[in-house]
């Protein structure tokens, strides 16, 4: 087999794998967007057909075999193929090292906690949780093991949460994170407390209001198509939540949920959704159907969700350009709100029990909360039982709110109950690497911010595709970042934009 | 491998080849429904990843060793596991017939083919079209060849023409539709002479009118309800032209398309939809994912849309029914109109040149023009390019009318153009098992059109759902028509039908 027909060969085979999940990402979006409620059982017996069968053909020993005679072959390093065989040898690995054995034993368990999740919110008390909770912790456990990709000087606790953490985040590690993490509590917990001593009304009552369907629709459809996301090659839906997902670089689709009586539900989450999909639609298209023609990893992902969404979206300049859009679309809401007034109401800043409704000062304390119980509970320093205790006092000192049940408590995500651990640090990820991401275009591009007021987004847009979009997965999170910004996974960026941005949105001293 | 052992392998590959193709039906569906334009291409790759996976799959040597061996186990014959056998068999046999090379050479002649029908539809030219038909009927009739199901002792036109009907409607042969079209000609062309003697008014004018697209969903969503289409199970969309698929038992989709200035034209599409979906709905609960849990055949299918569109939707005891209804709905257009005449409007008889948009007497008299150009066509009797002479002579012989260019005539339909070559003949076979199996619920059913008055249309669909529906595909279309109407594929029934219905709403002499 000469080197080019090798390649051919794991072409075929990424190709394949490529298709059979997007079709079940296809499945997946009209499950949540158009499917009958009892179309449920089919669908997952059609999507675990689709993700076993895509499964079993990746980590095949073909696959492996074809990506060591790749890697032998000396292809050029920067070309297509080197990439495709760096990208597919990372995907290989990560889903090769979990045992087939595990993945249907963590879906079984997921079920059941899925179910005892669901009990557990009606009756608001995470005790009906916890059985369940644990027996898929404990499997959740042994694919760390299996996995093992963690570093071997360390205690066993941090060596499975770096081994997690290769699943979600490659080239992520527990530490860089816990160092992330302890910048940000040491900034933002103060932030918050001189935020809270200020008082003062409350600035987000400017969005409340009625707000009809039709018309949120057609406003956020400017601005998702301001910013850039081409509704010829995506869609916008609704759905119970919100999400962005991806079949091709030429068919992204996005879903929101409407609130009548709240303007920036709907058309913030339609900006974030958006990021996500700007994204997909910039990936490379000399790359598609292999895995170097996808997005790096979620917590990148999430940089580029909440870039547009935070960064751009909440900005002084985006209003400047888009506040006459929304006084002519809802005059009776903001036909007399000022620039000043609507700044400061979608910028308002208080902590709140609530992950998903935090503002851009409290968000990451949230994660602090989730990442440190994981943690503990992998160190066998914290029980499944005492979780709501751990929760409370962590809130108590972070944010300075104690939920009063379980539900407003370690019950609010569903992550958990799915097996979903080590996920939460990618949301705090995404908000550093979008500080991180935005500084660095602003330091290459002139008048960036200033040109949001005229209504240009595509200088911010051209970067990303530049730096990042149109790479793919070439590089890992920590690779693209050292290239983009000199530097890996640092907080200050994202510190200094908080700071700068709410202390003067608060006038607080400096 | 003990018998149950066997069972257990032949349902693992089923099921997978089921959930393949269900993957593959969601993607179609989305794409006719949803998808962006520029999505084309990546789906054309996803649709024809997952069928190429779903064939192999199937017509894997294991597949046929496993049913050789179930074959020979001695299964109880009106069992579960003897109909899976039977039916898998069934396309097994089919599938496996045709080469993977052919298929494959067939689908990108097909390509070429169906852009040069859209040229010469632009063109109005049968001839642009001629040279890339010729090419894919070559590789038609080597697909015949090689499926080789004919009777031997036929010609070589037949024996081939038998082949194609095998892969598409197993059970009937050429020589049996002969037979069928010799009828249903003798009758129907004298008819519509009859009834175009009559002259008169133009019956359908009242259909016309402005007919808001809104207001028209929700009486066809009423409609499609009253007869038994559950929407809890299914839904309805709107698509350039309608259809029907489904993705299992509990999930039936079905599209329209709204004619603002007609009534008429999306709501016998929904009636036509949900007949198809009403089968679909229907199909044996504990066969899901098998072969044996699907439909019979096209025509089969065919005659539940046609039989609830017509047969039902057309008759008097409907719009005894729904007429108040849909004055309420549409009070300009129909507030005035008497039953005889929304009757006599749904019904209107009149020779046209295009196939779909032809009445109950006139139609299969359109399928008899493609039938006969087929079979000379493998007969070598007609070249390709002789097709519109043909075309026209016979539409002059038994319809009336000639069409003034191709557009009009031998290009109108898609069929062609993706190579489907005896696939015409199915709307006939469907409007014949239509009025046989109707035939045969009112001698065993009292009252049953008398029901329909009244809004019950329950009874004809739980006859259906007994004789028809819950056996899947255990029998072929002979065998089932044999077992409920104690006859074969008997054209009497339809001739009965059409000349009752249709000398009466033209006051014709019998």
């Amino acid at each position: 087999m000469t080197t080019e027909e090798a390649y051919q060969r794991l072409l075929a085979i990424v190709q394949e794998v490529n298709d059979l999940e997007r079709a079940a990402a296809v499945l997946g979006w009209d499950q949540q967007v158009n499917m009958p409620m009892r179309g449920n059982r089919a669908r997952a017996e059609q999507i675990g057909t689709l993700r076993r069968l895509a499964h079993a053909r990746l980590t095949s020993p073909e696959t492996g075999e074809l990506l060591d005679r790749l890697a032998a072959a000396d292809l050029p390093p920067d070309g297509l193929e080197a990439g495709v065989v760096v990208a597919t040898r990372r995907v290989y690995e990560r889903e090769r090292r979990v045992p087939e054995r595990l993945v249907t034993a963590v879906e079984l368990a997921a079920g059941e906690a899925f179910e005892a999740w669901l009990a557990a919110r009606r009756e608001r008390r995470w005790a009906v949780f916890a059985p369940a909770f644990e027996r898929l912790l404990g499997l959740v456990v042994e694919v760390a093991d299996a996995v093992a990709a963690g570093a071997p000087d360390q205690d066993l606790a941090h060596r499975r949460y770096d081994s997690l953490l290769y699943l979600s985040e490659p080239g992520v590690t527990t530490a860089r994170l816990e160092a992330v993490f302890a910048t940000l509590k040491s900034a933002l917990v103060p932030l918050v407390q001189a935020i809270q001593a200020k008082g003062g009304e409350d600035r987000e009552r400017l969005l409340h209001g009625d707000f009809p369907e039709d018309r949120q629709e057609a406003l956020l459809r400017r601005a998702v198509t301001a910013i850039g996301f081409d509704l010829e090659r995506g869609r916008i839906d609704r759905s119970v939540h919100p999400f962005e997902t991806s079949f091709d670089v030429d068919d992204v689709r996005i879903t929101v949920r409407y609130d009548r009586n709240h303007f920036g539900r709907a058309f913030f989450a339609a900006l974030h959704e958006a990021g996500h999909g700007l994204y997909e639609q910039g990936l490379p298209r000399a790359a598609r159907r292999t895995p170097l023609g996808r997005a790096i990893s979620s917590g990148v992902h999430e940089s580029q969700s909440r870039l547009w969404e935070n960064l751009v979206g909440r900005s002084e300049g985006f209003w400047r350009h888009f506040l006459p859009v929304v006084r002519e679309a809802f005059p009776a809401a903001f036909g007399e709100a000022s620039l000043d007034a609507m700044v400061r109401a979608v910028n308002a800043a208080r902590p709140s029990l609530i992950r998903v409704e935090a503002d851009e000062v409290t968000y990451n304390l949230h994660i602090v909360v989730r990442f440190e119980i994981e943690l503990g509970l992998l160190a066998g320093d914290l029980t499944v039982a005492d979780v709501p205790a751990a929760w409370r006092e962590k809130m108590a000192a972070y944010l300075g709110v104690t939920p009063t049940d379980d539900l407003e408590g370690a019950l609010q995500d569903i992550h958990w109950s799915s097996g979903g651990i080590a996920a939460f640090p990618s949301y705090t990820i995404g908000n550093v690497i979008a500080a991180a991401l935005f500084a660095a275009a602003k330091a290459d591009v002139p008048q960036l911010e200033e040109g949001f007021a005229r209504g240009e987004f595509a200088p911010l847009l051209d970067w990303l595709r530049t730096h990042l979009h149109s790479l793919g997965a070439r590089y890992d999170t920590e690779a693209m970042l050292e290239r983009v910004t000199g530097r890996g996974l640092d907080p200050e960026p994202y510190v200094r934009y908080i700071r700068d941005k709410f202390s003067a949105l608060y006038d607080l001293d400096r």
